[in-house]
């Protein structure tokens, strides 16, 4: 995102990063940098250790003193990047409060995933046995009640951005990528257009997909159909390869409708000329005529400039859930996860981002704090060097001018603390 | 489907393929078998060449003289599979219909694939140069006006049967798969759980995949959300791992919404013991306890017994297409396209079948006949052989009771006339 409001300190500057000195991932030690191209930014980020505590199953909420008297504990691993447009504050809340959903919710499932006598069955295994044809292999395992803590703590931390935003009268929203490390396996959770990967010794990981109005042009185009009081008039729901004008009216025209994948012709009408409900391509598209993204946390305000449209209805809070299980890779020394916004992917794609990590690690072996450089490194390569007024790569494209925030974090010896 | 209705004489049959005998793709024998265990059949099968008019750009529909006029055409071939549930009528309907819709939608689009100058651009090139910055590079090939023409044509399909079937006073619905050979590459369509696959020499390539309540339980459930009055009370939208009971109101259960992907827990409240909205698992899956598939034509008239629940709203009828182009692999002499409904898929993974395919063609290389030799085998295969009132397969397990339909259809040398 790029910004009004949150100045912050010239050069490299360790963001917002409250709880990374507890991490006890013993050779961890992700940074978090801003391109600082902006007097502004608008990106936030947050790394914490999540402690579980082990409820007793059939506790009460009343007896949460019990609770409270626990010594078992379970610990994750928390990273999370948030890229704010209109504003940081939904990403400051966003920062501060994400991980709290997630270890809140971690709790109320915990005995699901470790108890011999779950709730209710996570094995498949009849539990009714006076009713036998009720019983249904579901294949459920703890690993969905982890993906199901993260989708729900996003809703979650959503409604709180909701609340908070209206009580202080503020406006705004941010993307969120989150990624948990839990009980030998990586969840990575995106609402947005930040993206995660994993480079490996042989092989590179995409862990997300994008979130934009142009990934996910038939939800949006779908609801407007169901709804069409909330285009009030002003906008179509079709997509043109172009915007239309006056003198295209009873033209052949290219359009997609929510049910289409492929392309068909009309015959343009007046309504046709209104601004699209998506429109542009790439890095121009946009909801609304409004937003770059179609997920995130916040914008629970946002209306069309100069009209009564909210955007809200169409965006959703709930992240996409890859899940990666260490015990089926052998993770190499080298192997790591690069976390980024928009403002990296931008400029290098995956590829390149590879290349960098795996010849940046190959030549700095000794260095104690060879993953942060490796963060600096991949920020400075996205964000070029200055030449004039402009900021190039080094093959002469231009830079990004957007915010830039990298995590490089090391997959090796992770249970080490 | 199973059926009441539409006898088939006993035996193998070549079902109905009215268009097969004008078949050009001259080695190209497709037949379409019925298992015969039942006295009726609900399986429908069509097959037959699509002669495409090309129309001059900008000629109006009241030109019509002009087209028919025109001695130029471009030849698709089709093959399609429908499987009735509730009576024949629809599969019946949609097999005579559908291919006629294609060929409609087709000729409207076809000047947009062969004119040097398309009604508007598909190269992505400026057609608006006073106002270059509405123009974006969408990427829209001729391939893309086909996957729309399909999908449009499944559509007005599913119009029409419910327009004949009202004025009939007719029920029924079924599901459909369609294959289209056209300039070079194949589409398949499919709209339920029919499947089709490629069996290459060193490959197995899916070109579908099965729309059922359980494959598309989030895009039902979240039409439950956003429209509650679809369940009329009776039906819970919440998936649980089996039908509750009376007894577990209190207990903690676990269930998802329509935003989930993982699972959570929620403790069981009355309203949680009515229905699921999607129940049941794998074949015994169903939207609304009524029917097995979420997509398909016809059902317009469906409604929950003993209820005023309409079962419509949930379904669709859009295929997914999927694209496989010639140009790009070197296709072999034994290569085919294998169709079918899903009484052979019940009992036969696709590697079992590619196994049936490619010893069955290695040991019968001079049949003028062996690709429908080919088909009837794995009709055989899959019905099993009758031990005492029961069916079973070779290896012991219980064959399929449904209707079975195959085609096997060539690859190579597809070109010849």
């Amino acid at each position: 995102g790029r910004g009004c409001r949150a100045p912050s300190p010239a050069g490299w500057e360790q963001a917002r990063c409250s709880a990374s000195t507890r991490l006890t991932w013993s050779i961890c030690t992700p940074r978090v940098i801003n391109a600082e191209k902006s007097e502004f930014n608008e990106d936030q980020a947050a790394c914490c250790q999540i402690s579980i505590r082990r409820r007793e199953p059939g506790l009460e909420e009343d007896e949460e003193w019990l609770i409270l008297c626990s010594t078992q504990f379970l610990t994750g691993y928390y990273w999370a990047l948030f890229d704010g447009h209109g504003g940081p504050e939904a990403a400051i809340i966003a920062s501060n409060y994400l991980h709290y959903c997630i270890k809140q919710k971690l709790e109320e499932v915990v005995g699901g995933i470790t108890e011999t006598r779950p709730p209710m069955h996570l094995s498949g295994r009849c539990v009714c046995d006076s009713d036998p044809q009720f019983v249904e292999e579901k294949h459920i395992q703890a690993e969905d009640l982890v993906v199901g803590v993260l989708e729900n703590a996003f809703q979650e931390c959503d409604e709180v951005i909701g609340q908070e935003m209206e009580a202080t009268n503020q406006t705004g929203g941010c993307t969120a990528l989150a990624a948990l490390y839990f009980q030998g396996k990586l969840y990575v959770a995106n609402a947005g257009d930040s993206r995660a990967i994993l480079v490996l010794k042989d092989d590179v990981v995409p862990m997300t997909c994008e979130f934009t109005p142009e990934t996910e042009r038939q939800r949006i185009q779908h609801l407007a159909f169901l709804f069409p009081k909330l285009l009030d008039g002003e906008f179509t729901r079709f997509e043109f390869p172009r915007r239309l004008k006056g003198d295209d009216v009873g033209q052949k025209v290219l359009y997609r409708d929510y049910f289409m994948e492929g392309w068909g012709y009309k015959t343009v009408e007046k309504a046709d000329l209104k601004y699209p409900l998506v429109h542009g391509h790439g890095k121009q598209a946009r909801l609304l005529g409004t937003l770059a993204v179609s997920r995130g946390l916040g914008d629970h305000q946002l209306k069309v400039i100069d009209t009564n449209i909210e955007v809200k209805p169409f965006l959703s809070c709930i992240p996409k859930v890859n899940v990666f299980d260490f015990a089926q890779h052998d993770i190499k020394e080298d192997d790591v996860l690069v976390m980024a916004t928009d403002g990296l992917w931008d400029v290098l794609c995956n590829k390149e981002v590879a290349h960098v990590v795996r010849s940046f690690l190959a030549e700095n072996r000794t260095d104690p704090h060879r993953f942060s450089e490796l963060a600096k490194c991949l920020v400075c390569r996205a964000r070029g060097k200055k030449r004039g007024h402009q900021w190039m790569l080094d093959d002469s494209c231009e830079a990004s001018y957007d915010d830039i925030s990298v995590f490089v974090i090391p997959l090796h010896k992770r249970d080490e603390d």
